[in-house]
């Protein structure tokens, strides 16, 4: 059994570790762009800020570690085209054929047609490269005040690394509210409240029109011409389709897969940013794009290329992060996405505290649960607190997982400790404020 | 409807809150020994090492909030005896009488026949008095060296609060291991290692003979006798079963109760550390004793007496406890005890980082899950680690609430971001070695 991967990120690296696992005799070889294996992208913010002090640090595993696995790595190799009759790859190094061909081919950081986006001073975020680039330019430049262009995940995390190095920094977002695919406005305004009050400063409801000067000078919102020296343009990612398209498979905003994350050549899996998986909540395709939903993907590929039948699940988009002392956590259905779809649902919302009122040190916490009116199941939650939140999103993102209902979660069995977390638990009071709009 | 509430707990005092939520009218009394209403027993062991400043600091609501609500509180009163037939309660301040009484008479420390044990400067830690007693003889007596008897959760969180404050300590323990009903002795094992690192001495598989001198100057254990100035028996607690034995109720190790919580006598509730519940995993009776199983049965009380029909789920007895930089999470069946009760289960136990490698002050962390070999499903899990082991306990145990399997759990979403967790969670790696050895 000869495997192919293209791609040496998140997902293409797990397939050929978790194949190796499965099986110690199949060829594995992995074709990737870069001359590294997979690294983290979600700790480039990190790298960027200096708390993680090397970039190299954030190489999971060196090249020798997978060829010690005999895993066989073509890297700084571009696959050009797929042979699907001949089951052959075509790289700029020559050809590869396959028995199972993976496609792991990622995603690219979308950069909207602004004006003047090409400017020296003008960065993504979404690979090592980008930030060397944007370290030499702070290096050189001594930026004073960056403009970052969207108010996502990367775009929040870019301007929290910003601010920590020294700069001025405004988040320029077209859409009313920041991470406005997790959040809704309320719990979005909580974590706007505390990023203000660290002197990051928002735009919300308008756009970039033009990005002036090279190096960049300012950009122009409207008639109005605003001071920058940096900017970040996140404003999302695409996936990369292109190859996948050309060789004639099924391909909507990212390669179609069915459960067993096969593509239409049954022959060929698409995991990781560059696949669609199943919503959870609508049963609808959509783009995932985290890194956990890669390395699951990768898991059950592994399986399913070596034989095996395990079915990839639905995906509710569990995420978390940490904007300075607050941490947002985050999964499935939002209220405002649920009105937009149509979808009925009753919320409960509860403002608690992380710790018993009588133990020094508890912070302020938000719950938000939203459940579906039909099945009273629970489809979304939004947590924003200054502790504890990953562990509240993780027990409400593995009760949805299982089909909790509203009962599961007012009635759920919660650990208490003094120092830890209070007798009755926010997540608890929220579902208990749902379950009350029930009755 | 008049209801009437024995015990002024945490039980108790929930019950009260939740019926008044649930029914503006209705008549509430609370008859309860104390002088307050609730207060956190849990929370002794940090008022006794000053973590929490002040011991009134753990009373819940002052009397006055639940009067407020119509709650009427007969404090200060013992309750004497339950004529079932003409539903009155007799105290000593007279005759109450009831259309549904609810027991919440809680537990009491248990203190072994050991020989000296009424001596001077042997304590217990179960009531606030018991704190304040314990702190007086501290100040005027400045005793040096504490031996505390049990190992269980409050003997260590007391062993903790004694090292803290400036006490040399020797925990005994008549079992092999720390923590013997929530751990297996190699997680047990890691707990006793920190501790032993903070200069807490332990001895094994021995009890206290006998305790010599009054005030205490010695314990003996075999032929030894060992230097002690402060003794704590923390030897578990029984449940307050007097009361309902003498109205004829049903009584086994607690008040037997059904699935509404309902006594042999319709009308009458028992709920809290009295009363029975039933084990999620082997189905049977057992004492939960936890102050979040006292709230929920208040909760499902609360609905029942008032006519609903709420079901009280079988539990898991998830619990956490912070020891210095440790924290320890456990739910369910621990090894040793399936092996005791001959059930067949597949132990999956990875040891990880609770942060990914390249990002810096990730912690050492265990995770021990163990299933049931019949059904796969997930019935016990214990954590031990420097952070972030209860927001794992919190979401393996709202997956085992809901039935999770194995493969629920190592296929399973969780939330990554690098400053909080691993891409792939510690306890879906341990699910992933349980997985293979079912395999």
């Amino acid at each position: 059994m000869r495997l192919v991967v293209i791609g040496s990120g998140t997902a293409g690296s797990n397939f050929a570790l978790f194949a190796r696992k499965l099986d110690r005799k199949a060829e594995i070889i992995v074709i990737g762009k870069e001359k590294t294996m997979q690294y983290s992208p979600c700790a480039l913010p990190f790298v960027l800020s200096g708390k993680i002090p090397k970039l190299d640090n954030i190489i999971v595993f060196p090249n020798e570690f997978y060829e010690k696995q005999k895993i066989q790595l073509m890297l700084d190799t571009e696959a050009k085209a797929i042979d699907r009759e001949k089951k052959v790859v075509i790289t700029d190094k020559g050809e590869v054929n396959y028995d199972k061909l993976i496609l792991a081919v990622g995603s690219k950081a979308f950069v909207p047609p602004i004006k003047g986006v090409e400017a020296d001073g003008v960065f993504t975020l979404k690979s090592m490269d980008d930030v060397k680039k944007i370290k030499a330019y702070i290096e050189e430049k001594k930026p004073k005040r960056a403009v970052v262009i969207g108010a996502g995940l990367i775009g929040l995390e870019g301007a929290v690394a910003f601010k920590e190095l020294g700069l001025d920094v405004l988040v320029v977002e077209l859409l009313p509210h920041l991470l406005p695919t997790m959040l809704d406005k309320d719990t979005a305004s909580i974590v706007q409240k505390h990023l203000e009050e660290k002197d990051i400063e928002f735009k919300f409801g308008v756009g970039v029109g033009e990005i002036i000067g090279s190096p960049v000078k300012a950009v122009k919102i409207g008639e109005e011409e605003i001071e920058a020296d940096l900017v970040l343009v996140a404003t999302g990612v695409r996936a990369n389709v292109e190859l996948a398209k050309r060789a004639g498979l099924e391909v909507n905003r990212g390669i179609i897969v069915d459960e067993y994350l096969r593509t239409s050549d049954p022959d060929i899996y698409a995991i990781g940013d560059c696949a669609e998986v199943f919503d959870a909540v609508t049963g609808e395709r959509m783009l995932s794009q985290l890194g956990t939903t890669a390395v699951r993907m990768a898991k059950v590929a592994a399986i399913n290329a070596l034989g095996g039948e395990e079915k990839f699940r639905p995906v509710f988009n569990t995420a978390i992060t940490e904007l300075f002392d607050l941490e947002i956590g985050t999964f499935g259905m939002t209220q405002e996405r649920a009105k937009r779809e149509g979808i009925d649902i009753v919320v409960g919302k509860f403002k608690g505290s992380t710790k018993p009122e009588y133990f020094p040190g508890g912070k302020p916490i938000t719950v938000k649960a939203i459940f579906r009116k039909e099945d009273k199941r629970l489809i979304g939650a939004q947590i924003v607190g200054g502790e504890r939140v990953w562990g509240r999103i993780m027990a409400l993102s593995f009760a949805a997982q299982k089909g909790a209902t509203v009962e599961d979660i007012a009635y759920g069995e919660t650990a208490y400790a003094p120092p830890i977390s209070p007798t009755i638990d926010p997540i608890t009071v929220a579902a208990e404020m749902a379950l009350r709009k029930f009755k």
